[in-house]
């Protein structure tokens, strides 16, 4: 009899806790789209500020504006994190071209082009050789390219309905390209950019040097200029290109994370973590990759506080310094979270784009997914599914070892890679509806973890 | 023994049918992401031809336009059915002033303004009258108006997650606004654009007079236009607006459907339709309303021939006319097939912006509905889900009584409003692959239906 009554009252109370759960959502959603903060915020950082890279003035700029924009909101406690960064500068805009004879006239032919990040400069008088288009590292080992600047025009592959797998397949070229080409005897390198779109905007994006070989300067050049070259390079196997770029990489500089949080009230030694990461690369305005990620985790805070929501737990947001280009603040971060023994419960980053969210991915163990898997139905209403089996993100992954659940947010991807590393990643990129809906889908999720734990 | 034997066999059967036509459905998107078409072809239609309202000699260039396209395709059969079409032009660009004194001095001050389609002119000297705020018909029915605007300013909810929601519950004052209005004395209506984004387009799109009232002029303002005037209004609650705008109905027009086929080899009297339809306002180039359905549609039929599939049953596109402001191609289309005896057994319709696809909502009976959702696991793989309790679409929704499902392919909306009827829909604001993502996920359901039919 006990038992029998012990299932209604049971399934009565779940069910109750769902309604709940269900209007507590509802109020952050109708919250960010009605009163949302985070697209102004958004303008500012990319209008007023703009791209900022690791160690550059801008960089700086953003540690303050962020900064002084939670103080604003007068969350408990906002803190910067001391953090030494690369600084590695573009120099000069970059020029390419191309030099072949036709008609008998000598061609002087410019391409879109700009310097992957890290890459050392082709000196004053700029680097003039053949060139030998690759597509894949096997290739590579078969060709000559002794002297030559090895071009790798491997695309996107398009077939790819999720855009970030099209990216992972040929982004080594980037990355690796250098070494492996100078490994062969060659004395620069060019990548067709990172992107699915047919237009004349260089992509940049980090490349690394593994110090065995010798350090050779890399560029990246339009999807344009990529098809361009490669055609021109069947007419005029012997043309040659002349890359000058006097980019370098200067000592390191003192940097910084910015966090705010809310304390909690219960159990304030728990904390749940919201990021983005503050720097971007300079050559836009860093608005998709990642103001957006940076305004939706203090949008986070915002919103909890605007509806009065008192936290069990502490909420933080961090914008971390140097994802882009070394990952120094994340490392920062999670050594100091090890060394103060902060117990993370939970991590969210938004890392691609400020686009309409789809899922959020989760990296954790087996129990971790299952609970999580429990609230799908609620965020499944505003179209966000919940999904084992997840990466979560490049900055929230230090805390991995630490027993933290890492939990990324996946936007609906198909145009992130326009604009990725681009000139073209500016404020107008981003639809003020989605950056919110972002925002609110990570507010909710917070609200959930607060609420139940891990 | 021979039904122990028999169930594996089945389910090995289904099995391998899952598989093949997990394969089919993989080589559509690959040919759609490599090799498409639609996104070229509609940059053509919206920047040789741009913006064809119904009547227009734009929208008999696009007539010519996907006529030529098919041809040029070697479909089945190309044809066009002759439709009289309302013809309603805006004339010379409307304008739109608030009087009123400021420090004794007369200010007059323009605000962003466009006709209501469909709407009467003002006459040369325009129309100048007081004004008053309305939020709801209830509202209207409490104030006097006599003489004076009705200005329509209830926004578009934004904490609908659905954005098409947020429409249906604002669109009936610009579509019924002017016949309210009229009813209680007013001289003319303005509303507030349709759109959740604040900016300084005006959108159109048609409103109705009923014939029982006097007919009065209705123009729509930017939604910058409807804070700016609502803010003077309480300062100046004497202002008065001066309405200029010689738009005018003119005898109806002949014009077109267009439709294009590929015929069935072994049921070609069953026929599963793909459509868009060809008019669009005249303010933007009607890129994503709809130049993007029709292109899919078009695209699909590309596609299949690209992949020599033999259709069982005959696929049409049909490019229907008038959809914006009369219907007149949907219901001649429905008419004749009727007349005809053509037996339609699924119509698909988009007509919802060119953004990645999220669903096809489903109208149609309990029986059709499950047979359409077993398919469901096929096209989650690409985002695409199937939802019963769908609307299918404007235009196909005129072969209700045929026993047709419809089907309604529903992409992202977060931005569709943005752009929705202003001079703002233009190709630019079409990502390649959203719009390539839509045409294959129709033509994948057009595999479908003509391989297990309905």
């Amino acid at each position: 009899m006990k038992k029998l009554l012990l299932i209604p009252l049971l399934f009565l109370s779940t069910h109750l806790a769902a309604q709940s759960d269900s209007a507590m959502i509802k109020r952050i959603y109708d919250e960010a789209l009605t009163n949302g903060r985070c697209y102004v915020w958004l303008e500012s950082l990319c209008k007023d500020i703009g791209g900022r890279l690791s160690g550059s003035d801008e960089a700086e700029q953003a540690v303050k504006y962020t900064y002084d924009l939670m103080q604003e909101l007068k969350l408990d406690r906002v803190f910067r994190q001391e953090v030494m960064v690369p600084y590695w500068v573009r120099g000069d805009k970059e020029t390419l071209h191309m030099n072949f004879k036709r008609k008998k006239a000598s061609i002087k032919s410019g391409l879109a082009v700009c310097a992957l990040g890290g890459s050392i400069g082709t000196g004053e008088a700029g680097l003039t050789a053949g060139i030998v288009e690759i597509h894949n590292f096997e290739e590579l080992k078969t060709k000559d390219v002794k002297g030559k600047f090895v071009f790798y025009n491997r695309p996107m592959d398009p077939t790819h309905y999720n855009t970030f797998e099209a990216y992972s397949g040929a982004v080594n070229q980037r990355w690796a390209g250098p070494d492996k080409a100078s490994e062969q005897g060659a004395v620069g390198t060019l990548v067709r950019s990172m992107t699915l779109r047919l237009d004349d905007h260089p992509h940049t994006g980090s490349m690394g040097y593994g110090g065995k070989v010798e350090t050779i300067p890399a560029a990246a050049i339009s999807t344009m200029a990529a098809v361009s070259l490669s055609q021109l390079l069947e007419l005029y196997p012997a043309l040659t290109l002349t890359l000058k770029m006097n980019c370098k990489t200067l000592p390191d500089k003192l940097s910084h994370n910015v966090i705010g949080e809310l304390k909690g009230s219960e159990k304030p030694d728990e904390i749940i973590l919201v990021s983005g990461h503050l720097d971007s690369w300079d050559l836009g305005d860093g608005a998709h990759d990642d103001g957006s990620g940076c305004m939706q985790a203090i949008e986070v805070l915002r919103i909890l506080r605007a509806l009065n929501y008192t936290p069990k737990r502490t909420i933080r947001a961090v914008m971390y310094m140097n994802e882009e280009n070394g990952l120094k603040g994340a490392k920062e971060y999670a050594r100091l979270a090890k060394k103060n023994e902060e117990k993370h419960i939970a991590a969210i980053e938004s890392d691609a784009g400020g686009f309409t969210p789809k899922a959020f991915g989760i990296k954790g163990t087996e129990t971790q997914t299952r609970h999580l898997v429990k609230w799908a139905p609620l965020l499944e209403a505003y179209g966000v599914h919940l999904k084992g089996n997840g990466w979560g993100g490049a900055d929230i992954n230090q805390l991995k070892d630490q027993g933290t659940v890492l939990i990324g947010l996946m936007p609906e991807n198909q145009r992130y890679f326009d604009y990725h590393h681009a000139e073209s990643d500016t404020f107008d990129k981003v639809n003020k509806r989605e950056l919110e809906l972002g925002a609110a889908a990570m507010a909710a999720l917070v609200y959930l973890l607060d609420k139940y734990g891990m």
